[in-house]
């Protein structure tokens, strides 16, 4: 969808921008240094157009990328190189739980909806973004607890329908460190995640299609027994892991671009994630 | 970018639904039922959400989707069932040209982008349809000519900086069928195509970033020399090649979603492809 919350904050653009005198002429060609403009979000992230600017959420993905399992998720495999074949491509051998990237209904389930099953219009959602980063610093077991979600409410309204709720911990600038998988000596991980009373009042109470985290996992570090993916994938609902730069996203008023390859029977993967804020 | 394309067809609908005394609230529970309304797009490839329409671009990925080079894009190993492990998930073996799929700049030159390094910003664009259906109808070796896009200027206006230019040929119809790679006794392929200097005067003149076709390839199948390859991604442009379901957009006032990989160094890549109407 180009969803309400997105409609409205461009209505109030083009508004701000007409009463100031801005053509559409000059709106597009400020698309090249509009990026210097963006208040509180890497150059390298977003790119301003028009009216409203696209945020990267995807981190880059490379061999050297951290994984839930420890080992690389991902080599690729070059078939054709330039200055051989004056072609250049290659083979990806990805493991679909890597990256910045998708968990489908089905990674949790016995039957669940694959990749390719999700309809197109669950991956164009407003987004809402929950910060606990302040309680996150101090512990890194922290989770995203339904007073949070109240509290969110509280100050920015109910969360819509179709919606995503990510959860922004500030674990994503640990992303090169240790500190993003942050393995105690028992070999225990210890990052936040969602309460699985949370993702449970979402099920009841809001009709959300998915959530997201900026860690690499949607329960907590030190929950292997992953209560949350099997309650909230077991639902039908989907999941987004590894997600970056939410950190520029304003609470609400962002719609999220889920750009997940419909390949058939996959159970996720490496997914391009933007917003258009 | 959420383009000033997008941006005029947001805010002309949010006119009218206001005018028709239509509730955000409503709104909002419109989402549910709202694919039945669609005109011209098939239900399956789209839902109505709010304001806006999403339609998936991209062609469902397995190992019998047809490619350029002949033998299956992809295969896609289990590593985890349900059944035994309570978790699904897997590995895909994936070629970077096949599915619905991006061609970055590097795939045909020596030092051009890769996937990682296409700004954010080109990835989210105005869309243009050119539709050479009629003429491909009976002439499988069609080309998109310059003249084609001065017939669209003159009815649409000028192609906007930003944009992608998409061909429409038809042949998004036969991708079940032997008719997409079309091969001839010689085992040279004919589909339609940009001509090279098509895409050079778009180089020339407009600041467009990259085309679309619905074929398997951006050069016509018996253009073995792949001269629009060399010439528009040797130019820093991009291009995306299967596209699905243009057949339903309008030629103007699409905003086209790029979901391709962030995967570093990649050539291209399978990309969810999705138009914002």
């Amino acid at each position: 969808m180009c969803s309400p919350h997105c409609i409205e904050t461009v209505k109030t653009r083009i508004a701000g921008e007409s009463a100031a005198g801005v053509s559409r002429r000059h709106f597009l060609g400020a698309a090249a240094v509009g990026a210097a403009a963006l208040p509180g979000c890497a150059l390298t992230a977003a790119r301003r157009r028009g009216g409203a600017r696209v945020v990267d959420l995807s981190h880059v993905l490379s061999p050297a990328f951290p994984t839930f399992f420890g080992a690389a998720g991902i080599s690729v495999e070059q078939l054709y190189n330039y200055a051989e074949h004056k072609v250049n491509g290659g083979v990806w051998h990805v493991n679909e739980h890597c990256g910045t990237h998708l968990d489908a209904p089905i990674h949790y389930s016995a039957a669940g909806a694959t990749n390719e099953a999700i309809p197109v219009g669950d991956l164009v959602a407003p987004l809402a973004v929950v910060d606990i980063s302040a309680r996150a610093e101090g512990d890194a077991d922290a989770l995203l607890v339904p007073e949070d979600l109240h509290d969110f409410e509280s100050a920015h309204g109910p969360i819509p329908a179709g919606a995503c709720v990510a959860m922004y911990s500030g674990w994503e600038r640990h992303v090169n460190g240790a500190k993003f998988r942050n393995t105690d000596a028992a070999g225990v991980m210890h990052f936040p995640g969602f309460h699985p009373d949370t993702t449970q009042w979402l099920l009841e109470e809001r009709e959300v299609r998915g959530i997201a985290v900026d860690t690499l996992s949607i329960d907590r570090g030190m929950d292997g027994a992953f209560p949350v993916h099997y309650q909230w994938l077991g639902a039908g609902r989907w999941g987004m892991e590894c997600a970056a730069n939410l950190a520029g996203l304003p609470a609400v008023g962002a719609t999220l671009i889920v750009g997940a390859l419909p390949i058939q029977g996959a159970t996720g993967g490496p997914a391009r994630l933007m917003a258009l804020v």
